[in-house]
C-alpha cells in the first residue's frame, strides 16, 4: 500500500524535527524534497528511514539520514554496476546526533544492541555490530551487507560516498522495493 | 614565522568553539587534528582557515571548513595529477553555519560583499560572487579558480569533493606555502 501524499509531508516533518535538533539547516525547496523510504514495506515507524540528498553525481554523494527511534534501514548492499563502470558504492556514515547501531559482515556481536522489526527477523544476516555515537564514523567498502537502526532517541547520519545508484541495490528482504510510489 | 605548538591550540580552540556554534560534534581524537593553516603568511586572521577532515581517499573526500570573522581562503585551484590520473578535485561547499562569500571565474560582482586582505589584494584576480547562507551550497568545477571569505560572525562551511591533494594545489599568491611548518 504505497503512502499518501499527505502520510509523507507528515514523515518530512518530523525529519526537519530531528535535523533541527542536530542544528543542520535546509533550504525551503531541500525541505520540500526530503525523501521518505518505506521499502514498500508499509511499515515505516518499523523499517525505514528519512534522507535528503545534497549532492550526487558520478564523482561523489552527500546525504543527511533522518531516523526516528529504533527505525531499521533494512540489510542491503550495493553492488558492482558494469556497464556504469562501477565496483559499487563505498559509504562513510558519520553519526551528527543521537545514536546508529550499525551491522556488518563480520564477527557476530555476542549480544548487539538492536533487533530487527520481529516479523523481518528472518531476512537479517550480518550481525558484526559497530556503536556510532556523535562524530564518530565507519566506512563501509563496496558490496558489503550492512544494516543499521537508530537509538531511543532516533538519529541524525551524514552519508559520504562515492554516487549513489539506489535502484541497483540489493536487500535480503524479497519483499522490498526501494523506489517507493505515492499515491496522489 | 612558522606558528608555534600554543599558536596552533589556541586557532583550533576557537574553531571548536565555531563548530560548537554550528551544532557539529567531533571526537576527542578529531579536536585534536584541527588542522590550522595559515598558508605560510603569518597572518592567520586575514588569511587562513581551520579544517577537520573527516575522510579522504582515492574514491571521496569530507571535510569542514571554520572561518573567523572576514577570514580569507586565498585564490587557488585544483590542477589536473597526471600521474594519479586525475583530473583535479570537484568541490561542493554546503554552508552550515554564517555567511561565506565565494568568489569563482565568471562575471565580475560590480559591488562585492567581501574584499582581499589589503596587502595581498593584487593577487586576486576571480570576482563571480555566489553568496552562500546555511543550508545553501555550491559546486566548484575542477581546474577553477576561486577564494572565499567568511561573514562578520565567522563561518562554518561542510566540504564535500573528490579527492584532496593539498600539496598540489596552485595559488595565485606568490607567497603562499599550503603546508605549513610548526615550531616545537
Amino acid at each position: 500500500m504505497p503512502m499518501t501524499r499527505e502520510e509523507v509531508q507528515k514523515h518530512q516533518q518530523v525529519a526537519l524535527n530531528y535535523l533541527n535538533k542536530a542544528g543542520i539547516v535546509l533550504t525551503e525547496s531541500e525541505k520540500a524534497q526530503i525523501e521518505v523510504a518505506d521499502f514498500g514495506l508499509g511499515e515505516f515507524d518499523q523499517t525505514g528511514l528519512a534522507l535528503i540528498v545534497y549532492h550526487n553525481d558520478e564523482k561523489y554523494c552527500a546525504k543527511e539520514l533522518i531516523l526516528t527511534p529504533h527505525q531499521t534501514c533494512p540489510e542491503h548492499k550495493h553492488p558492482p554496476i558494469p556497464h556504469l563502470n562501477y565496483e559499487g558504492k563505498q559509504e562513510t556514515f558519520r553519526c551528527r546526533w543521537g545514536i546508529v547501531y550499525l551491522y556488518v559482515e563480520g564477527a557476530t556481536a555476542t549480544n548487539p544492541h538492536a533487533q530487527p522489526p520481529a516479523n523481518r527477523r528472518h531476512t537479517y544476516h550480518v550481525w558484526h555490530e559497530i556503536v556510532l555515537k556523535p562524530g564518530e564514523q565507519y566506512t563501509i567498502p563496496p558490496q558489503t551487507w550492512h544494516w543499521f537502526q537508530s537509538g531511543a532517541e532516533g538519529a541524525v547520519v551524514s552519508e559520504f560516498s562515492t554516487r549513489s545508484v539506489d535502484e541497483a541495490d540489493l536487500f535480503t528482504d524479497p519483499e522490498i522495493r526501494r523506489i517507493p510510489d505515492i499515491v496522489e
